[in-house]
Formats: C-alpha cells, sequence, structure tokens
C-alpha cells in the first residue's frame, strides 16, 4: 500500500523528536500500520537550521499554511504550540481535509470544542494523545480502555515542572524560588515559567482529560486553577510531619450536582502512588466504577517521551484514514450528539479536606474558640497539631474532614477576624483517594 | 442504529460481572459507542440458576453451540474457561462470520495462532483484553498506545493470587503454606492453586504480551516458568534486609540473541514501583526506546475488574463491526503478514542478575575458594553477606552482577561439590530495571 503522507508544523523538541523516532523506528511502526508513514512536507521559521537537522529528506519551507494546503498531504502534525496561528493552521487543515495531531493542549482547552466541530462536518480525526502526559497513553485509556466504566475522577500529576520543582523542595530542603531556579537551570523550566506554576498547564490537560471522562464540553474557562508559587518549606515540612506529601494535581470529579475542575496544590498520604511520583514523571489515577483504581505512569514531556504519543497517534490515523468516520473513536470519547450538559461547579461547591496552618498568640481558649467556630460551620476535625513558636506565639495546624469550600471560607473569614490571631490562616486542600 | 447483538457463553464471575456492568451502564456506554450492546442470549450449565439471576431478559440455554451458531448474533462472549470446549466454540464462532471476545489467557497462549489465522480468514475480530491483567488496558497499551516505540522489555505482576501470598509472607512473615491457606479462605486463590502457584496463569499472560511486544508468535510451550512455592521465610528475610522485595514476575525482553520470555520470583528494589504493588494488585512495566519505562497499575481480577475489559471488547468491535478489516488494529499488534521469526532463548541463555544462598562449614578459606570460582566463570559479586549459623555453620548470600545463566549453572555445580558446602544453592534472579 502507498506510503501515508504527512506534514509537519514545527521542528522543535517535540518536532525533532517525532522526525528521529519515525525514521529510526520506521520498519517496525511499517509492521504494525501495515503502511509507510512519511514526513514530506516541514515547515519551520528557520530553514537553514532545520536542512541542518533532517537534511533534504523532506520539503522544508517557512510558511505552515503552504503545507496545510499541500493536496499531496493527508494528516497535518500541529507542533508549533500556541492559540492563535495553531488554531488557524488546524481549522484551515481540517478544512483541507486533512487529519490532524497535535500535542497542544492549551489550544484544544480553549478552542477543542470549534475544532472537533470542524473536524465532524469534514469527517476528519483529530488525535492529541500527546496533548496530556506526554508518553503515557492515559488519553487512549480513558477513551478507549476504560469505557465500560461510570468513570467517578480523575487525579494526576500532569505537570512535570512543577513535579520536579515540589520534588526537590522536599527531598533538598530548598525554597520554592531555589527549586524553581535549580529547574531552569536543567531545562525543567522554560524562562518564563508562569503556564508551569501557576497551575494552568496542568489545568490545560485537566480540562480535556475531563470532557473525556464525563462527555462533556471542554470549558478551561470555568477551572479553578492555583499554582505552586505560594508554597513554603514550612508547609512542605508539616505536611511530611503529618505523614503526607504535597503535590500538584489536577482533579475532577463527579459530583451530584456537578464536576468539580481543579488544579491546586494538594496533600496525598506519603505512602500512596502518588505521593511517590518524583521529579518530572506524571501519573494519572483514574477511578471508574467496575475496575476501581487504575494508575498511568511515565515521562510526562520531553522530546522522545511526547513524541511516542505523536507517532502513535499517526498509525491510529493511518489505520482509520479511510474508514467511515462512524469506525472512529469520538474526540472526547462520547458520541458527538450524546455529549452531557452538567456544569462545572464554582471553588465554592468543592468538596475537599482541609489543611489549615495559622500562628496565634499563646495562651487559654484560642485552641477552644477556633474549634467552636469550625464546628459551628459543621467543620469536623481530622486531627490538630499545636507547636511553639517565637515571641510567646504557637503554630496551630488542623486537618479536617471532608467539608464545602464555602463552609471552610466563611470559617477562616471569622477566625482571621479573631483578636489572637497573628497571621493569615494558610489553607491547602487533602485528598486521600 | 440498530442495537449489536451479543451472546455470552458462561455466567460465573467475570460473565455475571459482564452482564451487570452492561446493564447499569448502559446510558453511558451507548453514548460512547454509538449504538446499544445487547446480550441476547446466554449459555450456562444450570439454566434455572442464571434464569434467578438474569430473569427473562435474555434467551438462556445449556447448548453453547447452539449459541455460536445463532444467527442473530453479532459477537459472541466466551467466559467458560478452558482450553478443549472453548477452543471448538471460538472456532465456530468465527466459522460463523461472529466476532470473538474472550478473556481466556490458557486458550490464547496455546492456540492463538490457528484462532487469529482462523480470524483473519473470516475478516472477523477477537478481542481480549480481559485476558491480561484485569481491568487494566494493558492489552491497548502496547497495541496501540506504544505503537511508535521499539519495545525493549515487558515486566509485570500479572498473577493476583501469588502476589496476595507473596505480601502476607513479608508483611504478616507468614510461611507459604499459610499464606496460600489464608488465600483460599478469602477466595484469592482456587482449591486447586496449581496454575496460579507455579507461575502458568502468568506465562500464559506473559506469552501474550510477549507475542504483540515484539511482534512473534505466540509459543507458551518456550517460556521458562518457576513458581513461588519453594520461597522460604529465610529468603523473603534476606531480601528485605539486602533491599528487596521478591516478587513473581513475568519478564520479557529482547536481546540480540532472541527474546527472553520468562516467569519467576525475582528481586526488585524495595523502592521501585513494581515492589510495593501489594496485595492482589497487578502492575506491568514497559520500556519503549522512545518513551522509556511507562507502568500499568490496577485490579487484575475480580467479577467488574474483568468485565471493565470484556465490555471495552465490545465497545471497540461495535465500533469497527463492518469496517474494512484493515481498518482494524491486528490481533498480536503486528500485520500478520509482518510477524517476526525470533528465537525464544532457552533458560540457559537468559542474563540476569543472581541471588545465591547457601551454608557452609565456617572456616577459613571458603569464602576464597567460592569467590574464585564464581571469578573463573566470569561472574562478578555485587555484594555478599556472612552470617553464622547453628552448628558451627555460616549462611552466606551473594549478590552477583548481571551474567548468563549458564555459567551461573555451571558455577553451582562445582560449588555445591566443594566439601565444605551443607546445603544447596538456592538461587533466585534479581531485577534492577
Amino acid at each position: 500500500m502507498e506510503a501515508i503522507k504527512v506534514g509537519l508544523l514545527g521542528l522543535g523538541v517535540v518536532g525533532g523528536g517525532t522526525w528521529n523516532v519515525l525514521r529510526r523506528n520506521q520498519e517496525e511502526i511499517s509492521r504494525r500500520a501495515g503502511r509507510r508513514i512519511e514526513i514530506i512536507r516541514v515547515a519551520v521559521r528557520d530553514v537553514a537550521k532545520a536542512r541542518q537537522k533532517i537534511g533534504s529528506e523532506a520539503d522544508i519551507c517557512n510558511d505552515p499554511f503552504e503545507v496545510v494546503r499541500d493536496p499531496r498531504l493527508d494528516i497535518v502534525v500541529e507542533l508549533i504550540g500556541g492559540t492563535t496561528l495553531a488554531r488557524e493552521l488546524v481549522l484551515e487543515a481540517i478544512d483541507q481535509g486533512k487529519h490532524v495531531v497535535t500535542a497542544n493542549k492549551a489550544l484544544l482547552a480553549l478552542h477543542g470544542s470549534e475544532i472537533f466541530e470542524a473536524a465532524s462536518r469534514k469527517g476528519v480525526m483529530v488525535a492529541f494523545e500527546a496533548a496530556v502526559a506526554g508518553g503515557i497513553p492515559i488519553i487512549k485509556a480513558i477513551r478507549e480502555g476504560l469505557t465500560a466504566n461510570r468513570i467517578q475522577w480523575v487525579a494526576g500529576i500532569i505537570n512535570g515542572t512543577t513535579n520536579y520543582i515540589l520534588s526537590q523542595m522536599r527531598n533538598n530542603k530548598l525554597s520554592f524560588a531555589q527549586a524553581l531556579e535549580q529547574a531552569q537551570a536543567l531545562g525543567y523550566a522554560e524562562a518564563d515559567p508562569t503556564a508551569d506554576i501557576e497551575g494552568i498547564d496542568a489545568a490545560h490537560k485537566l480540562t480535556l482529560l475531563s470532557a473525556m471522562a464525563f462527555g462533556i464540553p471542554v470549558q478551561f474557562s470555568k477551572a479553578y486553577i492555583e499554582g505552586i508559587t505560594e508554597l513554603t518549606e514550612e508547609d512542605m515540612q508539616m505536611a511530611e510531619f503529618l505523614g503526607y506529601r504535597i503535590k500538584l494535581l489536577g482533579i475532577t470529579r463527579r459530583r451530584d450536582e456537578g464536576i468539580e475542575l481543579r488544579v491546586h496544590p494538594t496533600l496525598v498520604p506519603a505512602s500512596s502512588m502518588l505521593a511517590n511520583v518524583e521529579n518530572a514523571m506524571n501519573a494519572v489515577l483514574v477511578n471508574g466504577d467496575a475496575v476501581g483504581q487504575t494508575l498511568y505512569y511515565g515521562k510526562g514531556a520531553g522530546e522522545e517521551p511526547t513524541a511516542s504519543a505523536v507517532v502513535a497517534d499517526l498509525i491510529d490515523v493511518t489505520r482509520l484514514d479511510t474508514a467511515d468516520p462512524d469506525h472512529r473513536v469520538p474526540f472526547l470519547a462520547f458520541q458527538p450528539d450524546a455529549m452531557a450538559d452538567i456544569p462545572i461547579l464554582s471553588s465554592d461547591d468543592i468538596h475537599s479536606a482541609y489543611y489549615l496552618r495559622m500562628t496565634v498568640d499563646d495562651r487559654p481558649g484560642v485552641l477552644a474558640e477556633i474549634a467552636k467556630e469550625l464546628a459551628k460551620s459543621g467543620i469536623s476535625i481530622g486531627s490538630m497539631i499545636q507547636q511553639p513558636a517565637d515571641h510567646g506565639l504557637a503554630r496551630l495546624v488542623f486537618l479536617t474532614h471532608s467539608a464545602q469550600e464555602k463552609l471552610i471560607n466563611q470559617a477562616m473569614k471569622v477566625i482571621e477576624a479573631m483578636s489572637f490571631m497573628k497571621s493569615k490562616i494558610t489553607r491547602l486542600r487533602v485528598e486521600e483517594f
């Protein structure tokens, strides 16, 4: 059978990895796919540099629209990132009747509905395994492997940069700033680390996982997002002391009232599998009603791990290239006409257990007043630590049982106004799974 | 679209689970699959008992061939187990042009080539996600998720019964016999536990994983299999002392000379993810050249976890029911005409590190003689422990670096003949991954 023809937009880290993996494993890949997969066109900013990298094996140009409109191509691989030009290119590729493979989580989290609808109309595929957790085939697991289940929740470490920083803070007792600097020096964090450390990248990925788990449209704007920039060594140590570790988790959970969609630092039991995912590794835990908990672990970023997912998508698309669209797996796991309209809950309506840390005057009655206020809001305390601090002050840490976040916020406001309070309350969420 | 019609052979643990999951999640499943999936016929031994279980929702009979030949059916689900009647039924279903979904690893490990060839000729699918690691979508991960990779090795805990027994031996200091008895009392082990404790069940599953990882035919008869019945509390404790845990692993690895296919108790570092898979849980670690290591973890057995995989297969088959067979994923990951003819290595040609435990006379020169013999065979020692034992004897434990098993066996034979030896050598394999 004739080779399937691919155009590649971008030859950076992931683009270069895709080129290399496809060439190195061409023989095994053809034996699996039943056809050769050939990148015949590449669009890059710097043509000379690209030619150094890949020689004359593909036509190289610097106009991505030229590639997208090339009638010889069956598939366009978008690896330039961003959400403006990438959106135009992907929509144009679809309009030209080409399948699209992309690693661009931001693009799909923001414009997924528009893109999937356009692809539906044209009968082409949009594959994006590389957009979440790099080389871990988590999208395939949720979209295809766990289809028998009513999925209850998904929770994952889906940003390697922040997991690396948190691991360094814990293992080497670094401050956030020190750990970030180290991550940047080693290439784990970008010069502008905002999207990673503020939780935005994780929220893009979680938005996609949530849509596939529950059959709802992508709704990034409704995600609750809290990064790791405010985490202190003190909280890392207190968490450890209490038998927990702090991880930046993406959590999406089905509740009777709607769906939780949230990214934030989270205390997880030290012995749990998620707690033991170290450095830049990723892991996703999925809970389905039939299968129970399953976990998927591996490298969530990097040249070849991400290329592994891009190329797997190319093979999937190659297999189904000429198939009736009915035979394909739906973009978001559920048939487009069978998506559900379940609301995303506001942060007020999240349910979680909480870690509350505060500094107070060390005098009789303080503990009783705080405990009373929590009880009044129906918040029950799981455990509590009091430690002496300098200058006649005391440090209090409460771990609550599960409660509605609105009630926690109200109680915090009342407690923070009490006369003995010497600090704001640091609030972190706790999940036992 | 009209519902797809399914016939179910067997309504035991997995059959009952399949019935329940399909009914309970019918609405979500239809939204994913695009059609309803209906079990309209069931074959069981005891019709009255089955009717109690499922009422009159399906036609129940006690002749499985009647079901297999029912012209209304699109898919036959084989859940009766065994390799004789099951083989006839599956081949007959294929001959009748029906797709087959099965959880039967023994059947496919022994008769896979015949069954896949028959299915190829008839253009029907044979899906078997439930045959390996229950609800964990590991077959989908290897066949589809990691297709970009040249897979180097697969190693997994793929038998829950033995992992439960080993966890109990370690955590509660039980003997093998005590732990087995407990596993039987709790339903984790069958009345006749041979297939589990002798490693046969794990080897069936490993045979399938190996075929899919490397694109070779199933060759169960060439697997090296060693169970856990000979493991002693002494070895569990020595392993622990050395920083390892003992797990029954299935390991298949590509080497220049051929493919290793082996199931045996294995020392793995205590901090590794596989070491921390407890009780009846399963986990599979896959190493691909692009993605690196990925891990898949979950329940490997049980009513609904296994049903989760059966029903996911039903959905996959439903989607591709009328598709051109070229569009489907090949049975063993590689196109049938592109399977490789790589030899399975004999146990002599396995490479591994080794744990060697022996009892010797406690006198000068013993250690030197043993070390000299190992060195003569080119076996280098990683670490060594000597402990006093009763009656003027000493216990020696060696951890070797990686060596060819033939050389280890030869050296063991020479050492066992030495005059100071007071025991046979207990040999276990060690893998660091």
